[in-house]
């Protein structure tokens, strides 16, 4: 018996998210499904970020106590051999008993992917979001300043009931290849809808509709009604969990 | 009436290749039919490069004579209303009478996609090959510069009744985007099954299975029996054509 963590990659597009649902495929159901084949676990699965439907992971974290009935350096080929070709178990290694997916981490990085051009891609295409027309980017990321650091999102994330909607954004920042324009936020840890509805703002500055000080106005309101619109799950992955 | 030439990127996973073929899924087949609704064509299409099933492209050429039932500067957008999401019209222009996207091509240019790691990729799966264990990159790059210049490529293509393999390949190199490997070869053309096997190839090099000195030997013998094993088709991606 040992406390297991596991790495995953998985392309969101044909799941409902990661949260298991009753006869709806999720990464959870796929997972679990391959885990009882190798596993005989003695708690929940746990995860790093519960991503929504259609959201893809890079680095999605997750964990459960339990006994291998496989050596745990061939957990991982022994998991996908029993899993879709869209979710994949990257690595496996023991952890220390209290040792938790959610709680233990220290910070979440997510990307959003945007395609620039006339054209939508049709390579990549369930991986990035295409927009069509210019973007001052410069003014993009003198709005980014205003996000780092300790600040009420509620402006920009769908809200929870009974769950505050404060976070600490660490770093964020705009790269560039070639057409694509990736916006990776990395932070304590994100609530609900925030990634793409943050974007989702960006991209009102980006296209000369707000300020970036209109921007920090709504951010500092804490409204969502407020907010950009939120982006669809496509050009969002979840890149890396650190502890 | 007018020569009209359009750039084109598509996903192949889903097609037999670009050439037409009677009641299967082909590039050539489905951009016939959406070119039918919006242009009068007054010749065949004739396209860059003749990509096999399975073969990506991020710029793929291909032009015909005849007239426009749309303005040109809206033609991409009304091919792409009737076309599938795989396939895209990224530009259209009206070229000289004498251009002919095949004839007319100064130089092919295709990268060859590897994703190494003990796992497969979950997402991007449908655009790299996986492949799994150790690589000499060092020893792929002396192998690399054999291949620069103007030889009979025999022994890394399939032979087509009457054609020569003789091809001059301008540029090859290597690059690392992380886990991913690209290899990028720029030529004059590409006989047949040529940028697969030559790869396949390079990699019996990186595994340690050939010496470079050996890679040039079954260059040099022009004899395909002696090839590597020719890699999957959905690692390929026909990049750029030059005129």
């Amino acid at each position: 018996m040992g406390n297991y963590k596991l790495i995953l990659e998985y392309d969101g597009t044909d799941y409902k998210g990661f949260q298991k649902q009753p006869s709806l495929p999720t990464i959870q159901g796929v997972l679990e499904e391959a885990l009882a084949k190798v596993v005989e676990a003695e708690s929940p699965l746990y995860a790093a970020g519960r991503t929504d439907a259609g959201v893809h992971a890079r680095g999605q974290v997750v964990n459960f106590i339990g006994s291998l009935k496989t050596p745990l350096q061939r957990l991982p080929q022994a998991l996908n051999s029993f899993l879709p070709p869209d979710v994949i178990v990257k690595r496996a290694e023991e952890v220390e008993g209290n040792f938790n997916a959610r709680r233990s981490a220290v910070s979440r990085e997510y990307v959003y992917y945007i395609h620039r051009g006339e054209s939508p891609p049709a390579l990549f295409r369930r991986y990035v979001y295409h927009y069509r027309g210019n973007l001052d980017t410069d003014a993009i990321e003198n709005a980014l300043e205003y996000i780092v650091g300790n600040h009420d999102f509620a402006s920009f994330c769908r809200m929870e009931e009974g769950r505050s909607t404060q976070r600490e954004i660490y770093e964020a920042e705009l790269s560039f290849w070639g057409d694509i324009l990736a916006l990776r936020v990395k932070a304590n840890a994100f609530a609900w809808m925030m990634m793409r509805m943050l974007v989702g703002s960006l991209l009102e500055v980006g296209r000369g509709k707000w300020t970036s000080d209109y921007f920090n106005e709504v951010l500092e309101r804490a409204d969502n009604s407020l907010s950009g619109p939120a982006l669809p799950p496509h050009g969002l992955v979840l890149e890396k969990v650190r502890y």
